[in-house]
């Protein structure tokens, strides 16, 4: 059994303590809380001097918080892995050897995820230590990718932008279309379609609309009807990128 | 047997074309195309003029030519209706009862789509012409909406960005990851759950990231990251919204 402990006990810390928790062949040895849980099978510390042994400690704490944390462990020499995808694995202090273990998933608290869909972004200052991490990931069951500090800023980049602004332009579209008294869910096989095809269809090419082909008519109607200057501003900018990349 | 035509065979002529005819309870009488295709089970005609009896005519052609070919339609009295998210159905000659028959989503001509899920909106100047609208609805097996026409300009508004604009956001990130080697498909998973989750959480209440927690190191890191300035405007505006509207 792979022995793990797990720090901290927000959302990503919640969800990476069942990911683990649901795996076999890993022992969740402890889960460092500052906040009091009760845990009926999962011994929870709020202390962080009392952490016993294990092979990887994995930090689930916010950025700015990483290397606080790390100073505060009175071991050394051990695996210590952080989370994050825009922090590099010398914020870990290096009394312990360390590495990056990166879910590329959005978690919510109230949300069920499947695990093993979720891509895990490894990186480790060894090999050794790297081919642990490798084994950690095929033990709970989820996919990884070796990926370096550059890539992985450049994949949080990419993340923001296909999950936190998609579904910003989905809020934007249902508050559209309540203030016309319609159901979101009118939109929903449009959303579906338009997820399904990026796995058939390269999005380049697959791309249409009144941008797309040019269709200045529309995208002026659509521009006055917006009437929210920052909301007009936003389908400006868009529209114009669009047509700027298919224009040649 | 509803007796049905189709006039037009671009993209979403070709779609209607196909949404017709792999019912059983409708006739498709004849499909009216200005470029030559060959058939083996559909009556293709190239001259308007030769147009038979049918009781819905659908046009499916550039919302800057509806107008014109219902012009040249040469019967009277027949219940036409045109395909368009943004056009009123008085651009429809009025020598015939007119109608607008508009399937809310998004038509590749090399993806095959489900068309059971395809949501119709529909609309007519009468109310038996509407219900002509919605006995074929549900004789082709789509649901539908009965929409009036600035409910459908908002709709089809909604449409663009949630599909043209979202996939533009894709193909965005799919140019940041293959910046640094990187395949698009380790995104996918991630585009999945963004979407996956709208069928259970309001997008309003499911939004993550580092704009709607406030974390300006971030943002900031990722405008710098982004180089192009009209990359970096997109960001700043999106991420400047999303701040807006959760800072209450």
């Amino acid at each position: 059994m792979l022995k793990v402990s797990v720090l901290g006990s927000g959302n990503l810390g919640c969800h990476m303590v069942n990911l683990i928790n649901d795996s076999s062949e890993v022992e969740l040895v402890q889960w460092y809380s500052r906040s009091e849980i009760n845990h009926e099978k999962i011994e929870v510390v709020n202390d962080i001097k009392i952490l016993k042994n294990a092979e990887i400690y994995i930090i689930c704490v916010s950025d700015d918080s990483i290397s606080d944390l790390s100073n505060k462990l009175i071991f050394n020499d051990k695996l210590v892995v952080h989370t994050s995808g825009s922090t590099a694995y010398e914020s870990i202090n290096n009394k312990n050897r360390r590495g990056v273990f990166y879910p590329l998933q959005s978690f919510s608290k109230t949300r069920k995820l499947n695990y093993s869909e979720i891509p895990i972004c490894i990186e480790a200052e060894n090999d050794v230590d790297l081919n642990l991490l490798v084994d950690l990931c095929n033990k709970i069951g989820c996919g990884f990718h070796k990926i370096n500090f550059e890539q992985r800023k450049n994949l949080h980049l990419a993340a923001v932008i296909i999950n936190n602004f998609t579904n910003y332009l989905f809020s934007f579209s249902q508050k559209i279309l309540s203030d016309q008294n319609l159901n979101f869910d009118i939109l929903k096989p449009l959303i579906n379609e338009t997820v399904d095809k990026i796995h058939k269809l390269d999005p380049s090419e697959s791309q249409t609309g009144p941008a797309r082909r040019n269709d200045q008519n529309i995208i002026d109607m659509h521009i006055k009807m917006l009437k929210d200057p920052e909301h007009q501003n936003l389908y400006k900018i868009i529209s114009q990128m669009i047509k700027s990349k298919y224009e040649n």
